[in-house]
């Protein structure tokens, strides 16, 4: 079994800034962790970060033979319709992932454009989104 | 540690019809999975449903007390200001859960309004939104 | 054969109350006409009145059985998806009346959340909207 | 006692195109079961039916005199302000029917320019909208 | 000198219904007084009425030689993109008038098509709005 | 003379939560303020709390005999037309209050779908805005 | 018979500048044209300019014994709604007038909010506007 | 104790005209009223009119060592930032008041873009509503 | 193999008026050209044009059988209902054409009611955007 | 002559996955019709495909020598305003086309913000919309 | 060389009030700070502060000799067509200026209804705002 | 002290084309004043170019220790939600520039989703906003 991680832009400045919001963990040590789980549950794992909306769209679609994905499309959640048609454009199962909760901040990110096209959506829970993720999609 | 589960409008239908959109499984059998997870988290567990909107209100409200709320609002999260307001009153985490995923289906149902006082949010991922609400606010 | 006839909010007032607009008329006497038409026809009928959105949701699902529902949610019509979603829970056929023109009134009252789930809808026609909501389910 | 029924655009295609929609009974069937209902009412009836707005304004008009119109607008429903006024500009009581549930359609669909001025409106009940709306005015 | 006075939908019923609002000045009459103006100034005139949206498209294109137009669009004021471009289409000048403001009227009736393309528009004086476009037409 | 004092969904959470934004009064204090200036203005009252928009609308209905409504319909303020239309229903004279400034707070709770149907409001006094009601009332 | 002419912010500028969009008339010279044709109808006039808009609402309370206001309010007209309760406020008819076509310019100049209020609107007729408002007040 | 009452435009006409609609009380009188009631309390008090814009953001500064300010702003209330920046520049509170139930007029006036400042709000009660809002400020 | 071009409102001033936007080229000169083509493609055809709705609703209709339409619908193109559902009524395929670029012009044209019910639409390319349309049916 | 067809995101998945919708025809192979189109009209070709939105701005720059350019800019013809620019930018004619019917899909697939700025636009001709714009480009 | 440097409503309060937004600089003392840049490099300086929209109008058509102008509309910026109006009628150059971001602040802040006519806009840059905006129509 | 200064799509066709709109000046020129300001004013300059959204995200991130960011985001000014949280990500101060003046162009221009996050914005002063800009930054 297989499932791909995939964190949209800015990811890559976690734990680094806005501290205060998003916590002083790493993009590293947060791939740690679910590393972690990863290996406790047998599952074979791929991480991917880009601040590039096409390298997203490639790598969802180079995913296609996944058991599964978690996407945290970070700001292209709100308008990346090529990220959407990916997501449609392959058969595994998507999960929508999110640290902060999203509805609870800028009107503007209250709408998700990926979210109609993936199975399931998680998010708030911090790290905690991801492991739940990684835990829905190995069931 | 408590949990306290709630169900809003027409989840007691569950399993009784629209059998093609949310699948064979009753309220009953739903509640009964959670418990044997509840159980062998060693989590107490507390279930309620209702249709009524004020129920829910006073129910969330009773359980201000517990560790945690796992709230499927079903058709309220799209106008129950009562509901948000009833879970903002109060200190206990709340997740909101849904078993499909809204995002999904008609536009009305892409709104909610309880989700922006939620810590976080659970959708599409059946009876697992549940369990892995569960195992959020356990840990 | 059975019906059931629900009326929503403040159709307990009717006759009593704002009669320039709604007339003279009690929900008794309307209930009595709605009778004996279904008398003379030989339908089995129920009345049913609440001012509680959560107990209308239970009283339809209660009529699950019955082989038509005669509905007129009242004020619910325009922003209860609890009621929505119990006519969609059920299978037994539910036709939307009202007393009132609804569209000749203020802009929020020509908006229904119900009707797209009813089967149909008759409005503007008094009491006869109820007895030809009567004949189209009885035929 | 005279009434007469007017059908707009399109309503001559009726049971010959699209009859999973609409069904396989033709205008001219449609016509002639009201025709029997009428006659067993001892009521005089008229039928019109055209493609053009203008015509229908004139129509309308001219059945000024007429106890009643039961009126199908059908596409115009949704946008003729000429037709709306034609209905203003006559004292006849006018019944707005449509064959299926509009509310249950495309969102273009839902909201009628004409419903406003007329004194009441049927759907969703296929043939029996024209038949209740001919009881609904003879009586 | 020729000018060519349109009216709309519905503005042959002028005098016959809806006296309150448009008082009891048939048609016939409102054209008699705008006769006598015309001739009194020596101007050529041409009367034409229509209840149908493409005859007044064919009545403006035929016009296209006359040194202006008086048009009361009446309901398609709002909504005819054809009459629009009707106008467009010639380069008499043609003045929008209504008898009532319709600013004081519907939300609706507010906005006209047609206005952007006409070279004035004068609305709310009666009668005198046709006889004020004349005079204006006319220097 | 007998004024009727409704308080909403929530209300019964006063003082014991939120108490940065709402102050520590608990409802019943607040009602024993109430109850001081009623008795000190020779004023019967009563009072009604409930977290059930069903249960406001028959509290309103029963109090169509009193001298006034004073209503703080807390959430239901922003949505609850059914409350709307019991106020409608009877002909007691209704006050809208509201402790805090709803204007400066969320969005959705500017608007006020009871405010309409009320003969005035008083919002952002605290306890005050209940006494001024009872003294508008009075007077 | 008493007329005043109220201009609003800008006008004099008026054949100044933009002088191809306004043309080279003055606002002396607009005044005197009106001025000629007033005396010719044997009409009492009174001109009154200003770039306040509570001056001009103040012009209007002090023109209440008028036989009817003739009003360019130019860029108020589109958000005044002082000048529109000022208009509301006295008996005194007023006329709208603007000398460009305000339908054919950007979005925002297509709504008036004093125009509800008027008796009357006309634009587009540059001076023509106020010579035949001034013959419709006349009549 | 000092109590700065500020009118705005059109509220020097009260009395005067629309007595339909506001009462046959005149401005001098209302301020009359208050000016007794003002005494009674042994409150110092101060009284300002304007139909400028500029001159009400100007009282309002001035008014900044006052205990309170009183304020109808009228038409100004639905659209002038100045005044809202007005209030938000000084440190006195101001409760808004309005005479009319400006919620159950038209559209426009149900939005106030000073309410958010203000400390509070009263309307609909006539001139209650400045009595008591000087009540509210005494104490 | 059978196929109809409908021309809709204002199409038969083409080249007469507004040539700068649609250049010198008539109606029956636009007819040729295709005409020399269908003919070249051994492809049988027929031309239509109106200024009337309810006349190309009828012209869709009478083409059901043929193999295919091509339809420049004008200004109706941007509200009628009414030829949509001609369109649906038929099993014909149905290309769209515009001879300009509808989406470079005002907001209005950018939106085509019908554009949905085609399987088809070319804009902006002149006589060219018949041409390729007549090629396209024609494989 | 030379022109250059460039396609957008996930258009390398065509005939791979969703082939219920866009069939089993490969990029490859859609390359590979054209091809053939071209090599027939004697016309130079160049074929560029990328995910990402920057790389389509530089191949569109890139292309401004060409005689014209075939775009399918895919997801990204609903936001990008920088293709829309890249395309104003250069003087080469572009022609925007979709194998499907964009406007039969869902809402946010209706609107382009790259058809202004472009020439023409083809759409739910399948393949032949890419052929179809070789031929309008080529004459 | 002369500049005009106009502000708007309640800048008169700068440095007074707020200063937690603001800051504590005066007025006076910012208008110092623009003296003394502007007479090192040497040009000819005017200052001018109304809250009076009708004013602000006046001061912008009395500076249409200068070399150009420095506006700082404060709130009417958002909403003052007269003063855009104003800004159009002269051809001097304007620049708005603000000191805080006003895109940072309430969504009402971020439209400028001025800006469109200006030729250029510098914000958030506090006391340089003004400055550059000097240098900027120095050069 | 160290200044980055990036530039978005299409801004490498400086010159190149639409030169009446954007002038004749290249972005190397451009680049080459800014260059001579900032070694006049001893400081650090490094420029950036790309039509990558992503490559624009990494640009602003590895800027995070510079003095000030000068960012010109084109086109995804309005849409780049990515930028803007790179912008928020680091704590670099950054100025948006734009040579043009943005808000006098098209509807969809005058919305800027990075301004709320920059510390100021300068646009329509075409060099001279860099420039500007620069010195803002430098002091």
């Amino acid at each position: 079994m297989k499932i791909v991680i995939i964190n949209g832009p800015n990811m890559n400045m976690l734990g680094v800034r806005e501290t205060g919001k998003y916590g002083t963990l790493t993009l590293k040590e947060l791939e740690g962790i679910i590393e972690d789980e990863a290996l406790s549950m047998e599952i074979d794992y791929e991480f991917f970060q880009s601040n590039s909306e096409g390298d997203i769209v490639t790598a969802i679609q180079n995913a296609a033979a996944a058991d599964g994905i978690i996407l945290n499309a970070a700001a292209y959640t709100h308008y990346s319709i090529a990220i959407r048609d990916a997501i449609s454009a392959i058969s595994a199962p998507v999960i929508e992932v999110h640290m902060t909760n999203v509805f609870a901040r800028e009107e503007f990110r209250r709408h998700s454009v990926i979210a109609p096209v993936c199975i399931g959506s998680i998010s708030g829970l911090g790290v905690k989104s991801y492991l739940l993720a990684l835990k829905a999609l190995a069931e």
